[in-house]
C-alpha cells in the first residue's frame, strides 16, 4: 500500500491536461480499459468546469456500471472528489476526529445516539448530514424538529462549538467533496446508482474531506436499504477500507440489516425523542446496540480503550449515568436549540394533528416489519419528500409497539400513528401491509449487526 | 415475418404512457433485458418532447453498446423514428422509386453517378443527402461547386422535379425521422457511435421515411471507413436487411472497400468533375464498377432486369451513349445549376490558388493509398468541416495519378494537389505518409466489392 505516495498525490492537486479528450476517456471505459489518475482527475476537473457535459458524464457512468472500476481508479476518483473542494479545517483544535456515515435506512436515527456519546467519551466529532431525498427526512430534517436549532454552521462557527462542546451537528457545506454532487445528481436519475465504486467513491471522499482521523461507516443491508444483500454489502465495505487506507486512514465498517426498521419510532419528532430516551440508557434494544457498537469501533479505533468489550462498559455507563444526555443537550444549546423541548413531558416538539392506532387482525408472531413498507407510510402522511423543495410535516410518524420475533394477541396495538392532513388511509394501508405474522415461532432472532471490521463480542449479536 | 402486422402498428401512430419512467426504462437496459415496443415508442417520445433528458439518453445508448438490442428492439427503434415525422409524400407519382445510402466514404461520389444512372433507365429517386462532418465534405457539398446549384429543395418543388426529370438531389429536411437527430448528436459526443443497432436504426429509418419501394445501402469497410472489419460490415448489412424487411421493403446491401479513396478525384469541384467523366463513361475502373453494382442491384430489386448481367450490359450502355451525362445535366438544370460548368474545358467551378504535385520518393510498387490520410489532407486545405459552421473551400482537392497495385518510378507524380490558403506542407506532408511503397507487386489487386446481397457477376468484383 503506497500510503505515502498516494498521500503526497492527494496533497498536490494536479493541472488539468490541456489534450484531455471526453470521448476518448468514456470509449476507454466503454472497452473496459482502466484509467489513469491523471485521466480520471482531468474528467473530474472536466466536470466541474463545465467541459464535461452531462450527458457525457452520464455514459461514463453506465460505462462504470457495466465494466466497474478498479480499487486504483476507485481511489482515483475519491481523491479526485477530495481535492475538488476544501478539507475541513480543523487545524489547531486539540483531539482525536471521529466521523461516521450511514448508507440510510428506515428509522436509523443512530447518528443522533453516536455523536453525542462519543463526544462524552472526549472524541471530537464534527458531523456533516445530509436531507432526505428516499422515503424519510435525513439527520438534518430530524434536527430541525427541535425549535430553535439551526443546522445550517460556518467552518468558523463549528470550529468553536469544537472546541467547546466536543461536537457539531451541521448539514453539509458544498466545500467539501463538491465534485461529489453533479455525479450524485445524475446517477439518482439515469439508473447508475448501484455501482459499488460510485457509491465508495461519494461516501469516502465527504468523510476525508471531513479531515477526521476515524470514520466509521455503517453499511445496511435489506429489504429497507440500498444494498439487498449482504454480499453486495460486504464488497462495498471491503471496496470503502480499501480506499481509507489508500489515503492513510483509519476507516472501520459494520454492517447492520435493515429488514425492519431501527428501533420503535419512524418519522421526525418520534425519533427525536426516541434519541432522548435512548441517550438516557432507556431505548428500545436494537437502537442501542446498534449506536454502543458503532461508537465502541470508533473508540477501539481511535485508541481510547485496547476492546471492544472495555470500551462497550464505559460507553454504556455514559448511557446510563445521563452524561451523554447532557452532551446532547450541550450540542442543542449552542447550536440555539431549546432543550426543554426534549423533555416528553414539555411537548414541545412539532405535534401530530391526531393520533391513531392499528391492530394486530390476528394473533400470532410477527414474522416480518417491511421497513420500506413503514417508510413509504411515514412518506404517505407527509414525512417523506418526493423533490427536493418538498416541505416536510415533522409531527408525523410511526411508533412501532412490537419488533419482528414477538407474539402479539388479535387487536393488541402494533403501531401509533402520527397524522396530518395527508393520505391518512392510505398511509394505514401501506403501514399494515408490513407486517407478516405466523403461527409459530421464530427460529432465531434476526441479527441486527452482520458484520464488523473490528471484532466486537457475541451478545452485540442480537 | 410478421409484414402485415408491423406494417400497421408502423401506420398507427401509438398515444404515448402516462406512466413511462425513464429511469426503469434505462435500467432495464443495464441489466440486458428486452424492451418491449411500447416502451421504446414511449422513450423516443419521451426525447422528443423533452421529457427524457439527453444525459437519460446517453446512459441508454451506453447501456446498449454494452448490452446490444435484439432485431426486434431495433425494428421498434427504427420504427419510432420514422413515426417521429413524416413520410415523403410521394403519391400521385407514378414509378418505382429507389433511394440509395452510402455509410461514407473518402472520395464516394457514387451517389452523383448512380442517380442520373437510373433515372435515365426510367427509375425515380428522390435522393435526400446530407453535409460532410467528418474529414470531407457531403454529396450537398459537392454540388454546391456547382454554380447556381440550389440544393434546398421543398417536398412541392421535389415532387414537380421527380415528375419532369425523374430524379431530385436535395439536402436533407427536418420532417423525416427527426428523432434520429438527437440521437445521432449524442452518440457523436458520448462514444456511442459504433453499435449496429444504433447505425442500422438511424440509416434505414431515414431510407424507409423517403418513401422509396428500392432501397440499396452501400456498406463501406475499411482504413477510410466506420466499419474497420468485413465481419462487423456484414453483420451490419444483414441486420439492416432484417429490418427493411420488417417493414415490407426490398432492402438491399453491398459492402465496398475503402482502404482506397474511391476514384480519383477527392474534394468537390474535383469531384464533380470525376462525375461528369464517369457518367460519360470514361471514369475510373473502381469509381465506374462501383456505381454500375449499385445501380445493377437497384435495377434487380426494382424488377427491371431479371440478372444483374442484363443490368449491367444496359446501364454501361447508359453511360456510353451519353444518356446518363443528359439526365445528369437535367437535374442540374432543374435545380438551377449552371450545366456549362460541367465542361472541364469552361473551368467555371471553384478554381483552386494554385496547384502542387507530389512524386514517387522510390521506383516500387503502390502497396496502400490510405484513405483516412488523403482525408486529412483535402481537410487541411480547407475542404473539410472540424464544426457544422465552418464553411468549405469547394476549389481545393486531391487528384490521384495512380492507385494501389501500380508500378511508379522515382520522380513520378502521384497526384497532384489543389491547394488554397489552408495548412499547405502539413497537407503535403499527410498526402506522402499516405503511399506505401514495396519493391514486389501485390498479389492480387485488392477487391472493390466484398459482398452483395443481390448476386452480382465476377468480373464486377476486380
Amino acid at each position: 500500500m503506497a500510503t505515502t505516495e498516494t498521500l503526497s498525490s492527494h496533497s498536490a492537486k494536479r493541472p488539468p491536461s490541456l489534450d484531455f479528450n471526453p470521448i476518448t476517456f468514456i470509449e476507454q471505459k466503454k472497452q473496459g480499459v482502466a484509467h489513469t489518475a491523471v485521466a480520471i482527475h482531468d474528467f473530474v476537473q472536466g466536470v466541474m468546469a463545465g467541459t464535461v457535459a452531462d450527458y457525457q458524464l452520464s455514459a461514463w457512468l453506465m460505462a462504470v456500471c457495466l465494466k466497474g472500476l478498479t480499487e486504483d481508479e476507485t481511489f482515483y476518483l475519491t481523491e479526485a472528489f477530495v481535492q475538488s473542494g476544501e478539507i475541513l479545517n480543523l487545524e489547531g483544535i486539540e483531539g482525536t476526529f471521529v466521523d461516521k456515515h450511514s448508507t440510510g435506512g428506515v428509522g436509523d436515527k443512530t447518528t443522533l445516539v453516536v455523536v453525542p456519546l462519543l463526544a462524552s467519551m472526549g472524541l471530537k466529532i464534527a458531523k456533516l448530514s445530509g436531507r432526505g431525498l428516499g422515503f424519510t427526512g435525513g439527520t438534518i430534517d430530524k434536527l430541525e424538529a427541535i425549535p430553535g436549532f439551526k443546522v445550517a454552521q460556518s467552518t468558523q462557527a463549528m470550529r468553536e462549538q469544537l472546541q467547546q462542546v466536543g461536537a457539531v451537528l451541521s448539514s453539509q457545506t458544498g466545500d467539501l467533496a463538491p465534485a461529489d454532487a453533479p455525479f450524485y445528481a445524475l446517477r439518482d436519475v439515469t439508473a447508475t446508482m448501484d455501482n459499488l465504486s460510485l457509491i465508495a467513491a461519494s461516501v469516502v471522499s465527504k468523510k476525508i474531506a471531513s479531515g477526521a482521523d476515524v470514520i466509521i461507516i455503517d453499511i445496511k443491508v435489506g429489504r429497507g436499504a440500498f444494498m439487498k444483500t449482504l454480499t453486495e454489502a460486504k464488497a462495498l465495505a471491503s471496496l470503502c477500507r480499501t480506499i481509507g487506507a489508500k489515503f492513510g486512514k483509519r476507516l472501520e465498517t459494520i454492517i447492520s440489516s435493515m429488514d425492519q426498521p431501527l428501533g420503535t419510532a419512524i418519522g421526525h419528532s418520534v425519533e427525536i425523542l426516541e434519541v432522548v430516551e435512548t441517550l438516557k440508557g432507556k431505548g428500545s434494544t436494537d437502537l442501542e446496540h446498534l449506536s454502543l457498537a458503532l461508537s465502541c469501533v470508533a473508540c477501539v479505533s481511535a485508541g481510547l480503550f485496547p476492546t471492544a468489550e472495555t470500551a462497550w462498559v464505559a460507553l454504556k455507563e455514559k448511557l446510563n449515568n445521563g452524561e451523554a444526555f447532557l452532551q446532547f443537550e450541550a450540542i442543542v444549546r449552542a447550536q440555539g436549540g431549546d432543550v426543554e423541548a426534549l423533555d416528553p413531558e414539555t411537548n414541545a416538539l412539532p405535534q401530530p394533528a391526531r393520533m391513531a392506532t392499528i391492530m394486530a387482525p390476528t394473533s400470532g408472531y410477527i414474522h416480518q416489519i417491511d421497513s420500506l413498507k413503514v417508510a413509504k407510510a411515514v412518506k404517505l402522511l407527509g414525512g417523506g419528500r418526493a423533490q427536493k423543495t418538498d416541505v416536510l410535516d415533522l409531527s408525523v410518524g410511526v411508533q412501532l409497539q412490537h419488533k419482528v420475533g414477538d407474539f402479539v394477541e388479535e387487536g393488541e396495538v402494533l403501531a401509533k400513528v402520527f397524522t396530518g392532513k395527508h393520505h391518512f388511509n392510505e398511509a394505514i394501508e401501506t403501514l399494515k401491509s408490513a407486517f407478516q405474522y405466523a403461527t409459530f415461532p421464530l427460529d432465531e432472532q434476526p441479527p441486527l449487526i452482520l458484520e464488523s471490521s473490528l471484532p466486537l463480542f457475541l451478545h452485540l449479536n442480537n
